[in-house]
């Protein structure tokens, strides 16, 4: 069977301002050494398994000159725009419309655009071992990272640890962002992953479960594909897509489908869900710092500083994170990363739309 | 006697980096709320005593024009240019024999231009009763500021507090920098003041005295003066002031003469040593933050920030300096303020003169 893969790419990104911004967010920037974007690394890293062509893009219309733009060897017919963000449902439903129009049926990678895995290599073998389950027995089919530490940030997927379906296991359920204290039995229990909401199913079970459990989407989303190639294309996927409920794919059909498996992930992944995530993946100095672009620093340690054109001067810092971009300057103590979102409504409220 | 005032403008201010650069010191800068320099408000703070046209600024070239530019109530003719930096005895003699050209004797104020007073009415009091003084009975005379608290970073000036004369006492002796320990008994003495570089003499005291204690300093002067006003003006300044001794007023004279009167000044002084300064001196918001310019702060205290044109989101910041300029900015730790030198020495080094 054929493997395609959708790749969404709508999010906003707010946590790595002023780098990103409401027209250029995340999944588009540079975060790593090799200056390779996010999507493009999320698309690179599926290239041995899934063919260019059979890759689709979900985003939405700001962002789709920055995907053609980045991503040349996707035909501009497979980066899909959603006319408003419908959360990951919609998304989901839109991209297997779409596949399920050119193939009677396929394997489908749903995948994050925005995150980094260290061992491609592992990645592989698990997205393949997660295909060949989904393609034989699975309904649907999840990848969940190994927990190393009691995260109270991501969702957790707790699992039947009996009887393995080679490196598959049953799903039992899908858990919500957890307290701390909770976070901590999990870990001991070894039986929750993270939810990193990377999915493999086959198109066919995808759109069944979107009947069985959201019918008006599926509705919806019959009547999109219907239309895609005819002049009402763009006009049926407005209409439509405007009037469906907006819905995460974990809740409107993880936490209530049947004949879930998982596959334990341990080829490093990480979300890098804001500045901090800098210090993981890329290297450090001997002071402990990770420092780009035009910036002297002196007695400055563990800091993460991102210069730009101007000249920055650090002196007798600890613990900041420092981005500068040609017209904003973030200055941020590490412990206050997810403060920056304060700094947005703050430019919101002052209508100062430049900098967001 | 004509009140007559010699200011001396040739710092270079390496301290108030990134604002302050080589060709534009920190007496040319504004660090106060009223938007005038330091400079301006030196000058402005002795109008009520000796007239414009009295009133000489000793610089170097290279800050003649600003000077021009931000004093135009000062005749040209009244800015001096050193042709080389030979410190504050050749300055001060420098100006004292252009007084000296111009009227047969006069007092002399000597002034730093780029300290801050904060009481002026008290301030010119103090300076009357010097001129007084100085006119009648003493040779030299100093002011000396009332120490706060064991300051390691000014010299002191010991006097004589038995029969003061009306407000001054007689100086014993001048001292350097001390070592903390030596502060703390200077205070707890009640019998030294900081030594804060404002002097009061009549031109002929200060002329004699640099004839006796620094005789081919007068010589070299003494032809300077011949010539002002020739064809020869130029020559003989550049040949005479390049082969003069480099020596600082204090040691060369303060140290040596007899009859040396000091008035302690308790008028709101302030060297504005540093960055750290601009907290005494301009007013805190309820964070104890000082904040100008396009500064964003959210969580953020006890912090001297200076915003230009680009926007700076600070986030989570306590006890932090950052100065924004059009191609430099500096986030420096309060207790490294002394550090901001090592930055210059940096570029230096790495030949970035566009930043020094």
């Amino acid at each position: 069977m054929k493997t395609t893969a959708l790749i969404m790419a709508g999010g906003r990104g707010e946590r790595f301002w002023p780098k990103s911004r409401r027209n250029h967010p995340k999944q588009f920037l540079s975060l790593t050494d090799d200056g390779k974007t996010m999507i493009q690394l999320t698309v690179e890293r599926i290239s041995p398994l899934v063919s260019m062509e059979d890759i689709y893009i979900v985003t939405n219309r700001d962002y789709r000159q920055l995907a053609i733009d980045q991503l040349p060897g996707i035909p501009e017919e497979n980066i899909l725009c959603e006319p408003v963000g419908r959360n990951t449902a919609p998304c989901i439903g839109l991209g297997a419309a779409h596949i399920a129009k050119k193939y009677e049926d396929a394997l489908m990678l749903v995948l994050p655009s925005d995150h980094l895995i260290k061992f491609n290599k592992m990645y592989l073998t698990t997205l393949k071992d997660a295909c060949q389950i989904a393609e034989k027995n699975a309904n649907l089919v999840t990848i969940g990272i190994t927990p190393d530490y009691p995260e109270t940030g991501y969702g957790y997927i707790k699992f039947d640890s009996r009887e393995p379906e080679g490196r598959a296991y049953k799903v039992e359920r899908f858990v919500e962002k957890p307290t701390l204290e909770v976070a901590k039995e999990y870990l001991a229990s070894e039986e929750y992953l993270w939810n990193s909401g990377q999915f493999i199913w086959k198109v066919s079970s995808i759109l069944k479960n979107i009947r069985q459990y959201m019918p008006d989407t599926y509705e919806r989303l019959m009547r999109i594909q219907e239309a895609i190639g005819t002049p009402d294309q763009e006009r049926v996927l407005e209409h439509e897509f405007y009037a469906m409920e907006s819905q995460s794919i974990d809740y409107g059909i993880m936490e209530k489908a049947k004949d879930i498996y998982i596959l334990p992930g341990t080829f490093g992944w990480d979300d890098v869900g804001s500045w901090l995530a800098v210090e993981r993946i890329k290297k450090t100095n001997e002071f402990g710092n990770v420092v780009n672009g035009n910036i002297i620093t002196i007695n400055t340690k563990n800091c993460v500083m991102q210069g730009g054109k101007k000249l920055i001067a650090a002196v007798g810092l600890e613990d900041l994170i420092v981005v500068d971009t040609e017209d904003a300057t973030l200055i941020c103590a590490k412990d206050s990363a997810g403060d920056i979102k304060k700094v947005l409504e703050n430019l919101k409220i002052c209508n100062r739309d430049e900098y967001i």
